[in-house]
């Protein structure tokens, strides 16, 4: 494939080329462009961030159901959700850099802009790993990280052996197309993997695992930019539900020499993967030894609790690294935080006159995306600040079951 | 006045008109809209706390070089400076609730329009006793705050009067028309008095006051909600130049007892004048004695370094308070903080190439008001937390020497 060659190559020449096109501070006399594509709560969050800064943001958005066109004052609309190399060039050229609310991109449509003079951050070679779980997991064992046992699957035949060799359940997840818990499926026997094989199979190829057992999750943030200068947050505890993630806990109680390793991974990665802004890595700890499961290229959910909680968000820090900023220091400014996401029970679920009873809990920040309920969406996320991780967390719980329409954890 | 008698009388009627026209978050289905009068910076950090919250907000502004309206998405431009009646009250009827940027709105206009039904948060009665300083001194005087020695002059020759009695300099302060340093004249002798009161006969009556001897500046945020919940933040420590406010620290460094009465006398003065939302409270500590310098109902320059200091910042308490919302703990998350503000030396500056040395500063939170440069205007602010006030303070004057263009503090 012409695209895996294309990718790796040339981190010698992205750097040439982003130094060339990088936003040249001293010569302005007036304040820089940012341009986001999509239209959800990061670019939302983004935008919140951008307005400190001074900075102008300018939306690439398509549909209507979003949360960021609701605050944005300059949107481009793309026509359609496919969206066009006209119209979302007319757009990049329009901006000083160009980031991302979302990985789903297509990358030749992002080395396209690159070619045509746009600085585009994440670059298309970072945006093209992110978005393919199998390219990933393959880059990332060249790099000799510490993965997941995992087998690159392209038929049946080889998922089932797997299934036998491993012993049932396993894991399959499809190289594109899966975010929130919709990219990973358990399957329990030979009949259920033929299913998902059969449903699944534009997304080829499948990573392939075995049902692992693991000890905790956790996150790191590594913010990287352009000038190469990079930070990594400290270390969050995540706990996922069904896929998603539910529930972030900062300061993570990871022992101090699994915390100190996975900000070191993160640093690493981000250099070797030439990530500009931020690059999230998701990790299991698996038997008290730390693995990658997943990057993000872009501010992502484990991240948000930064914005109460640490002395720069990561919103802010994303805008830093793509504009050629000095970053902002990623230390805690609190003792502990927690951050519960708002998922939709159901569909039509109207939160709204909930708001009043939840916002009596001490401390809860909240944060609503201001998209439409459907069952088993994120639709806005609670964090609290306290002396202690049990203290934020049962706040913020206690919060997000208000907004829910569940109060159990009150009696 | 019959402007006087229509005042301070109905608070019980303004209680009543208030929750006939409350927004009843029972019945939405929809985020209510905020309505804001003025462009200023304020309504561009309550839009960053509008957006955390899902609510609708409308911006109504005026001048093109204000802050705000680069990054609403909803604003109606007024026509003119001198805003009409027409076009204010056709905005109005689009919100749930109106509040404002800054106190210079005819109270006349606004008492219009809460007659038409809108709801006006501030009222008109409140918004004219802080558009009046005469007014307003008077009226603290009858309900027993303890206030700076003064007169209110109608004439020259009491004002001469004065300056004999008490000894040149006094300070004169015209009932109307004064901000940031604008409205206070220290004169020396016969002759300044003649000169000032002269050239400002238009903002009669004046307030005059003894040079006072100040051992310390502090101020205390109180917040109200439509539902007559009332909150104080911590007492906080200003420093004034030239009438404008310099620095800010959190905490403040008063004796408890200090601060104890600085917060009740906050909070009885919201609740004796009906205020809804922010009201600000400048304190002079004179002989360890605390006097009742100014107000201001709205978000204020001192209550800024609680976005990241606080729990929750004044501008999202502002919104609760006017929503009908609970209120948000007021509480330092913080040991200690400090805001700095970045004034203009000069027209025309262009601090933009400045950023990326000021943002090198370790912990430095920037906030741009997308103002051009004229001399003495606030543009920005920064503030820093830290372990200490003195940590805070340091790094926050760093970082506005940086984007002044002055670095002495460095050497």
């Amino acid at each position: 494939m012409s695209i895996q060659q294309d990718k790796w190559t040339p981190a010698a020449e992205n750097h040439a080329n982003r130094a060339a096109k990088a936003i040249d501070w001293n010569r302005l006399t007036k304040f820089p462009t940012i341009g986001i594509i999509g239209g959800g709560q990061l670019a939302q969050m983004l935008y919140q961030s951008a307005i400190s800064l001074g900075i102008e943001a300018h939306l690439f958005a398509s549909a209507a159901d979003e949360s960021a066109p609701k605050y944005f004052r300059d949107i481009t609309r793309a026509s359609s959700e496919s969206w066009t190399p006209p119209e979302i060039y007319h757009f990049a050229q329009k901006c000083d850099a160009v980031t991302f609310d979302h990985e789903l991109v297509s990358p030749n449509i992002v080395r396209e802009l690159e070619k045509r003079g746009c600085l585009m951050l994440p670059t298309a070679s970072t945006l093209e790993l992110s978005a393919n779980k199998a390219n990933q997991r393959q880059r990332l064992d060249e790099l000799g990280y510490s993965l997941p046992p995992y087998n690159i699957c392209n038929t049946l035949a080889e998922i089932i052996s797997l299934g036998e060799h491993w012993g049932w359940p396993i894991v399959i997840k499809p190289s594109t197309g899966g975010y929130d818990g919709r990219g990973v499926f358990v399957v329990e026997n030979e009949s259920e993997a033929n299913s998902v094989f059969n449903s699944l199979i534009a997304h080829l190829p499948f990573v392939v695992e075995p049902k692992l057992i693991i000890d905790a999750e956790g996150s790191v943030l590594a913010v990287r930019s352009t000038t190469g200068e990079c930070l990594a947050y400290p270390m969050v505890k995540t706990l996922q539900v069904d896929g998603m993630c539910r529930e972030v806990t900062s300061p993570g109680d990871f022992p101090e020499a699994i915390t100190v390793e996975a900000q070191r991974v993160a640093e690493n990665l981000a250099s070797d993967l030439d990530a500009v802004g931020i690059l999230a890595v998701e990790f299991f700890s698996i038997g008290g030894k730390l693995v990658v499961n997943e990057l993000a290229p872009r501010p992502h959910n484990t991240g948000h609790i930064t914005i109460e909680a640490n002395i720069t968000s990561q919103f802010e820090n994303h805008l830093r690294a793509v504009l050629g900023l000095p970053l902002g220091s990623t230390a805690l400014r609190v003792p502990a935080a927690a951050t519960v996401n708002l998922i939709s029970s159901s569909n039509n679920q109207n939160i709204i006159p909930r708001i009043p009873h939840a916002l009596e809990i001490e401390g809860a920040s909240l944060h609503l995306y201001s998209k439409s309920s459907r069952k088993s969406r994120k639709i806005g996320h609670v964090t609290v600040t306290a002396d202690s991780v049990e203290k934020a967390l049962a706040h913020a719980r206690l919060t997000v079951d208000r907004l829910s329409g569940l109060e159990l954890s009150e009696g």
